[in-house]
């Protein structure tokens, strides 16, 4: 199967970024990624964004394959010294990845926007995919746990998900303006598909889905919008998906994902280990096929892609 | 000899801070170094104090002591990386030495002064001294030559000094109050000598002095005044003293260094080399006494030093 047609992908960090690489592998420069920026911070006055940074490092083959996120070959002498200056150690910045937050930091104090710097990053990293920020203004996901909010990094790293979240909210998204080369790909070269990777829906995709215009210009593109489901046999293939659904009361499964995404997506990818919830989830109005998306190695990575992008061929096949 | 009075260093960079090692051996926590801050600079950023650091590092005992500059075992990983992502690679920014940079920055941005800021890095450092920036406010020395300005650290690192000098200024000078603790220094515990350390006399201790205030309270502090001569036999023991004293029109002696502190400086002392110069600088009514100024081992920091404690205890018991 050659592609031809321009892809685009929205994903979060880990999970999202490991589909994102198996879609590269088949699409190189038709992969267009849409990245969640409510994860972005300032840490000891630098810009940080993870799940932009996770997906440039997993496409740079330089992403350590042990943790998902940072650097192979890190080294940790900055944290070490800051440990000695009594700084924050909560939160760890490799010698490396320094470099890419201190670039960022310095030119979108000059004024340069996030989209630009991204642009720049990929760049050096000679990525054949279009990486793009959700957006180019503040967005923050906000993680309130009864009467207290917590700010999402401090949730997700310094509490390690501890507190139950009881809802969450999307900070700067009102305001927010979608990327503005998501008109662009509209415009000139409409896609073959959207694929929602399998990222936390709720911590990952909703921001993403949180700037306004964003679910408007996805149905018009007129592509099928298929999403893989993060949920296997009840239970997350990593992060606090399946905790954050309890305590938000609902039963983790790829149905309640289906659920979630309904209205939005045109197809669901559940795991094979789920079968049984398929026609529940046709019910819906949902396409659904399975297909193995636990994905271990490279090979599952293209192989849950081949999935994807063969799903969506049959879709817009049968749609036209 | 047990020193149970203050002193006060004036210091810019690798010369003066050995010395100040040498003396804070002595002296421990009874020794107050006013360091320029006419080197500082922002890159890729960051705040950085190159001689503050020079100072607090080789007080730490973790200068680099092939370069008298940055860390010792250093690693240079995010170098490496700003390389990769195509960023400016004429200054080097350690790992470790990072780590100072941007705690320093975040804090100057936050509003702590970068005096609180020091004190705590030298806290975290368990240093004795009290080591001060010469003020809280920006001083940038500029240097003219010809036609040309050339920030600092263009031209002392990227350009490598090798610019003729035609004039020096310091920006901001005229604005900038001295530190504080100066006053304070004077109030409670009046120093038993002042001493100029050996750096560059035009280049790092002239930064110093032409903040507003700076010479009048040295005078007034009441302490004999000794200088240490950076020129050796005609030469600077290292960096660009002598090229510029040259290029200014100066013939590059122990005597034009007296000549050019002279109404500031009660006594200076001279490498034995140039002896020959002594009888010149006694008539310019500058006391003047022989040693060993070429540091090469801590015991030369601390015979120097000695040397200099030996002298103001001579020159105090002259005047009282």
């Amino acid at each position: 199967m050659t592609i031809s047609r321009r892809v685009l992908a929205l994903a979060g960090g880990v999970g999202g970024a490991k589909l994102v690489a198996g879609l590269a592998a088949l699409l190189g420069e038709q992969l267009t990624v849409l990245v969640n920026t409510g994860d972005d911070f300032e840490h000891l006055g630098l810009h940080v964004s993870p799940d932009l940074d996770t997906v440039v490092y997993t496409l740079a083959g330089i992403a350590n394959p042990a943790t998902g996120w940072a650097i192979v070959d890190e080294t940790w002498t900055f944290m070490d010294q800051i440990e000695r200056l009594g700084g924050p150690t909560w939160f760890r910045l490799g010698d490396r990845d320094l470099a890419t937050h201190i670039v960022r930091t310095e030119r979108l104090r000059r004024g340069d926007t996030l989209s630009a710097i991204t642009a720049d990053i990929c760049r050096a990293f000679n990525l054949g995919p279009t990486v793009l920020p959700m957006t180019d203004d503040p967005v923050r996901t906000i993680i309130h746990s009864g009467e207290e909010t917590i700010a999402f990094q401090d949730y997700f790293v310094r509490q390690k998900c501890a507190p139950p979240v009881s809802a969450l909210s999307f900070a700067g998204a009102a305001a927010a303006r979608v990327n503005p080369r998501l008109d662009g790909l509209q415009r000139d070269d409409p896609p073959l598909a959207i694929i929602l990777c399998p990222s936390n829906p709720w911590l990952s995709v909703a921001p993403i889905l949180a700037v306004p215009g964003v679910r408007s210009r996805l149905k018009e593109l007129g592509a099928p919008i298929i999403a893989v489901s993060p949920i296997v046999g009840g239970r997350a293939i990593k992060g606090p998906t399946a905790k954050i659904m309890g305590e938000l009361g609902l039963e983790p499964s790829a149905t309640t994902v289906a659920q979630h995404y309904a209205g939005l997506i045109d197809a669901l990818i559940i795991d094979d280990a789920d079968a049984a919830s398929a026609d529940a989830i046709a019910a819906l109005g949902i396409a659904v096929r399975t297909a193995q998306t636990v994905m271990r190695t490279m090979a599952d990575r293209v192989a849950l892609a081949r999935a994807c992008l063969d799903f969506a061929g049959v879709l817009a096949n049968r749609t036209a």
